[in-house]
């Protein structure tokens, strides 16, 4: 693929020995010489991971200078020593690039309630320093170092002009198991050299999630860490060691800014919503697509629903049901598993009004059976790795796109003995 | 076991040729000859079945005389013919009976969206009414022939004394997939010889529903066909053919009666529910222990929480997370994914408060890890049959008990290829 890096970044992953494996990364820098704006959406669960706590309690920002992650470790659990541990590791990175600690962020995933090895972070966050660079190889390698059980790293990017200017979106993201909304251990950086005001990134942010990150499972267990990042640079501004004051939020006055642009308005703003939406969609994808074991990758469409949050308990619902997800491992068109769970969402809908195309076919209309040839349907299934379940309501016009893995045997034995 | 039947109801299983099995049982008969008050609950699916909306339009109420299920077909997601067909079935066992059809029950179980073979409905209703009998025989064919995905029959019966009286409690039920409250595919009879107002018999029957078959799953997946119901004949009385008049509901006058009694209250009603909870808490454990490909039946108790709805909110999302029920079967004391379902359940909750114990075994407290040999847990895990989580909270007094399957490889090679 063409990758296209926003300028104002340079990447390092590193092999810190986190992970057992002895050579794969396992700790990553995203470092912003310049600074950028910085918009974070986080896991909704109660019981979240020390450097979700740290990362809300800073964005949104105005002037992010790092971004150090490590996989192996997700620092959840741990209680007052994990929150000193992450506050100590943003301290480490943004040591290590010369910054504030006050300008870095930290996102963690890996096994729950074990310690962070703070000796690894700490040489970590060194010698990944001294790799930084914005080129590819760099990028690529950034992205291998928050992957936990995944197959491959997991990135996109597009460029597009806005008011005759290229603006450039690359993220990278991680995430197989434990995912379901909103969101699931899975995090993702998405950086761009657009020029965005903290709310403005703030808002984009939360609005492309809902399209992507929040419209997405594996097994529907939300996790503790969920981090997804948006890093706008605003172009390439001032080289290593930041000439700017900590915290101003003052992008246009800096020594060293050659190509620094104001912050997107109106139509600008609306065209960087529409390709941020698309990166999102496109990193998303890549989740369940992997989600462990799976052989297919499932997309569930609700249409005619009254509200979209009903279309997306009912798309959440069918994606969660374990009974929907084998039936679409054997290729088996058990559309009353589909049918039956949208029954059970929690939204009040008639039963005469709901119907069912399943990759093309049409298998229930107006809420009772159509005649089908069960073995086409199968074949169809088995010969593609995409699923398409679109499900009809007559409640209203709102609608959803919600994507899911299915259920293999291989999910199970690979969850079986995930720490032992 | 000691089978302590109840006057007043005879028993007949038959194979009716709905299933494909060429002997199993797959119609049964329960014949109450002089009329029972009857109580249901049923699933709370917006898609349900033609049969419980033949059975919650009739009870509860004061005379039942036969119940007809059949399995190997649930009559489900199969519009307006299936309602015709459902209401043929209650007829049809009426008749074989010398009954009204309005005294008639139905419950049926199986595959979604295949409409009922009627000519072996008919055929099996007359050969099941020729065969019904009041002995042990009868009721354990009776018992087989409500089963689909289940390895072996699920009963339970015992016998108290209530006012120098005794009272017998026997019941049946089944279920081992699609199972996740509010009931799931699961269809269970409890018949007494106790006398009770229908509004008793409808109260009692919620109650001890709310505490047994409203507190297990096996994958969550609500089914479209859950039905419980009660039936209290009050003792024996009329022989067949019933010399009482349709519907009188006049239990105390009828010609024949030989043990009949009042209906009882206060603190008979009270002893008479205490066993009843009792008998349906024991047959509704037998559902996950049986949960397809299950290793593992698992006790999920939560205790401390602000109300019982909290505490049941927490434990079906406990029970309902692949990630636990993966790392049971695997032996793995992976608590992390224990504790963090508690936090997506979507109850208020202080993360510092929270703790849980494993087969006895403390590996979270005060919200932080404790130090363990997870070799030692695990043993303890794979040694029992039944591994039991006690999740604590510092949130209130309320509690519950909740009861799952953990999850193997067998559930997903079993239901990826239940139809084609």
């Amino acid at each position: 693929m063409n990758l296209h890096l926003p300028l104002g970044f340079r990447f390092a992953g590193w092999h810190a020995g986190i992970k057992k494996h002895p050579q794969k990364e396992d700790f990553t820098l995203v470092h912003c010489p310049a600074g950028a704006t910085a918009a974070g959406v986080y896991t909704q669960n109660l019981i979240y991971a020390a450097p979700v706590a740290y990362d809300r309690g800073r964005t949104p920002s105005a002037d992010i200078r790092v971004v150090a992650v490590n996989s192996g470790n997700a620092n959840a659990c741990t209680g007052e020593r994990g929150l000193r541990d992450c506050r100590e590791m943003g301290r480490l990175a943004a040591a290590a690039v010369g910054v504030a600690e006050s300008q870095a962020l930290v996102m963690s995933t890996g096994v729950i309630g074990v310690f962070l090895p703070m000796d690894k972070i700490a040489a970590g966050a060194t010698a990944a320093a001294a790799r930084l660079a914005d080129d590819e190889a760099a990028f690529l390698s950034a992205a291998r170092g928050i992957l936990t059980t995944d197959n491959g790293i997991k990135i996109a990017s597009r460029s597009l002009t806005i008011s005759g200017r290229e603006v450039r979106l690359a993220g990278m993201c991680k995430g197989a198991g434990m995912i379901g909304p909103n969101m699931a251990t899975m995090l993702a950086i998405v950086m761009t050299d657009a020029a965005l005001t903290p709310a403005d990134a703030q808002a984009a942010l939360a609005a492309a999630a809902d399209d992507s990150f929040n419209c997405i499972s594996v097994e529907g267990h939300m996790s503790t860490n969920d981090t997804v990042l948006l890093l706008a640079s605003g172009g390439q501004r001032s080289e290593v060691g930041g000439q700017r004051s900590e915290g101003t939020g003052d992008r246009g006055q800096e020594t060293g800014d050659t190509t620094h642009h104001s912050p997107l308005t109106g139509s600008d703003l609306a065209l960087f919503q529409t390709a941020l939406n698309e990166l999102c969609i496109e990193l998303a994808r890549q989740i369940p697509d992997d989600g462990e074991g799976a052989s297919h990758l499932i997309t569930i469409e609700v249409q005619g629903a009254r509200t979209r949050d009903d279309a997306r308990r009912i798309a959440q619902t069918i994606a969660n049901s374990a009974l929907v997800k084998t039936a679409v491992a054997g290729a088996d068109p058990n559309w009353g598993r589909i049918v039956s769970a949208a029954g059970y969402a929690g939204v009040p809908l008639d039963p005469a009004g709901v119907g069912l195309v399943v990759n093309g076919h049409r298998l229930y209309a107006d809420g009772a059976p159509v005649a089908i040839d069960a073995k086409t349907v199968s074949a169809a299934i088995r010969a593609s790795r995409e699923t398409s379940l679109v499900l009809t309501l007559r409640e209203g016009s709102a609608g959803i796109r919600f994507w899911t893995s299915d259920l293999n045997v291989e999910y199970v034995r690979f969850n079986a003995d995930y720490t032992t």
